[in-house]
């Protein structure tokens, strides 16, 4: 075997000119890597090329002569300039061959007869001679793994993100850790937090950040949450969870109230479950972002037993039509004022006789903002059978959308806190 | 010179141990390319490696075997793995040099007299010889170009983006642009389709999508859309908009009335700004997509004049609260009814006075599907002056947030139509 356990490489491979044009981030790659890390492969490098023939082989040529395992996003779609297949066969002198169970696959996906797949389907049947099928249950282009015979492997998956998440999680993860993980026990834990800086967690957790370190901890950050990684390794599952417990409490205690998750969830998605499981029903009136609370909670599986209504009220007659908001608040306070933002939550959680009503409005920019209201303040307000509040928050320095979307995840944690209660 | 204008290759290259760890998302490759290619530049490669002095060395190497212009970004800062300073006076075979002016521009933005400058600063003062200083105005790690005699330009970087987009617009786009842009001019148009098979744009545009081709054809898919790129090249802006022309019209014919924007947008970004330019004021009413449409809509700048209301009614109840559903129709059809979908999009519109009622239910899952009603089932209603009309879809295989995506998609695609008329 050419690695040993714990110190093999692997290296990721982009392929597509839209990732040269920059066009498209590449996210695959991050969300690739991540995963691999736990499972004792070291990531050595990435790689982007465009689709031209002799790049990617070259590409690939560079990768396996650095690398053990050797995962390639893209190339793989229905078009002629998707090329990757072909040119994974030439890498190792194979040829491409025709491969009916990919079509099988296809048709039972498409539910449709085999006879009726359109040629360039029929082009996605062409596989490397001896690579196996990694049945794509997410789109057409179906993945391959291609293993050789001094025991490197390459994968190919489609570069859209979904299917690639797909085949990644189904196939590709599992075989690394049957391969590369034998004889060592690696637990993770993934602990969440939302609104509580970096770098405040990282100086509360600097003794358990250290290179090397085992439990290994480390920290990212999206959408205003921080999500804390600790990762131990030991010769059985029971030593490697003794090894976690105390780096977890350590963690906790610096999360503090902010910890949402300990199951590597989204705020909406720890928020949503918790309602489900206390059955607090609530509703919602969104201003200035437009629907996105609700649409983040929308996305949890079986929320609708508890979400009873959302309104989207950007206009001052649809806050009075819908939330009850009397005409002289907005007058006097204007729309984005915390007394508008009181009278939306209690005005959605009368209007559906919900546990909780939520609101939202502020000003997401671009325009719009005044030296007294700038672009970026917001006021999220709370209804419950306690009385109403108000909180006030200004983002500062963030275009419309990343505005919106922290905004949103302000207004769920506010509703995740009060879920708690 | 090492190239002839036009065809200069440019190569970018991203160093550092996060990145590798698929904890960060590299936005710094596709930011710096997306400016390059209008200078004419071709960009042949991304690499990313660690903070390892052989891997930033040979990624250097490799970089100047092929290119004839390397962007690298990171390592800059002032510990002990910031390394790229050091390595690129390897891959030259020159020595660091302490630059006064580094700390004179340091002391300068930091408002400190020099020496008071930490010894990391000082540090960030060693540069190899021969290398031109370019002033970071926005951090402390000064830029660098180290040109060879043989013509090649290599630019290095802080990987902070707010740094590396300082220094980049200020002294590498202009000097690149004084350096490549003679004689040669770069058009390019991206047209978007919603609901096309890619693979039916790929059969119709196939002869246009050869390589090599000037103009150059290439597609990507996105959320249910595809968006179609033309690249065309000439001696003028004139010569390469003629050549562009043909091109563009061959592929407005490709695509049809799928065809929703020429100006590189989302579906939902181009429905907006088609509703604000013609006045058109829309209120939805959603189920199954629990303000997912409304939210993307909402992400729109000025938005807002023309969106009255959105409403999320999961719940019976509030279908017929705040949109009148009758309750004998959802006991006689269901919720997901093409008969619910009509009074939800009667009944928004009404409500709110808007010229459009759109409306969604469907059964996102995983759970809550019969036979006869199986998930990824949804209706799109749309209510105007001219009556009132319901679409049934079926996607099916998707997992439920994707679901929602396109299901979102496909009612403001409907909504785009109707706009049009």
């Amino acid at each position: 075997m050419a690695h040993t356990t714990g110190a093999a490489r692997a290296e990721i491979l982009s392929i597509g000119d839209e990732l040269l044009l920059g066009e498209i981030v590449d996210t695959n790659g991050p969300y690739m890597a991540e995963r691999l890390v736990p499972l004792g492969l070291s990531v050595g490098h990435y790689q982007t090329c465009g689709d031209e023939m002799d790049e990617i082989v070259a590409a690939f040529k560079l990768a396996l002569s650095r690398s053990d395992v050797v995962i390639a996003t893209g190339g793989l779609g229905p078009t002629d300039d998707d090329l990757t297949m072909e040119a994974v066969a030439k890498v190792f002198g194979v040829p491409l061959e025709h491969r009916e169970v990919v079509l099988d696959q296809m048709a039972a996906r498409l539910k449709r007869p085999k006879d009726q797949l359109s040629g360039s389907n029929r082009k996605q049947a062409l596989l490397p001679q001896g690579a196996h099928v990694l049945r794509n249950d997410w789109g057409t282009a179906p993945g391959v793994r291609y293993s050789t015979p001094d025991g490197k492997h390459v994968f190919l998956m489609a570069g859209v993100p979904r299917e690639m998440k797909g085949i990644y999680g189904t196939w590709v993860l599992p075989f690394l850790k049957e391969h590369y993980t034998r004889g060592e026990a690696i637990e993770i834990r993934h602990l969440a937090a939302y609104c509580i800086p970096e770098s405040r967690i990282g100086e509360r957790l600097k003794d358990l950040m250290g290179h090397g370190n085992n439990p290994d901890v480390g920290t990212r950050v999206s959408g205003g949450c921080c999500v804390v990684r600790i990762v131990a390794r030991a010769l059985s599952k029971a030593a490697a969870e003794t090894m976690l417990t105390p780096a977890v409490q350590r963690v906790r205690e610096a999360l503090q109230e902010g910890l949402y998750s300990e199951d590597d969830e989204s705020l909406a998605e720890a928020t949503g479950r918790l309602l489900i499981e206390r059955k607090k029903t609530v509703a919602l009136a969104e201003s200035c972002t437009a629907g996105l609370a609700t649409a983040l909670l929308g996305g949890v599986p079986g929320i609708s037993s508890v979400l009873l209504e959302g309104a989207v009220v950007y206009s001052n007659a649809a806050k009075t039509r819908t939330c009850g908001v009397h005409e002289a608040t907005l007058a006097e306070h204007g729309a984005v004022s915390e007394q508008t933002a009181r009278e939306l939550a209690e005005g959605i959680r009368r209007r559906t006789g919900s546990d909780l009503g939520v609101s939202i409005t502020g000003i997401a920019g671009p325009d719009g903002g005044t030296e007294e209201k700038p672009v970026g303040l917001f006021f999220v307000g709370l209804a419950s059978a306690k009385g109403v509040q108000a909180h006030r928050f200004h983002y500062a320095g963030l275009d419309r959308n990343i505005f919106r979307e922290r905004a949103a995840n302000a207004a769920i944690d506010i509703l995740r806190r009060a879920a708690h209660e």
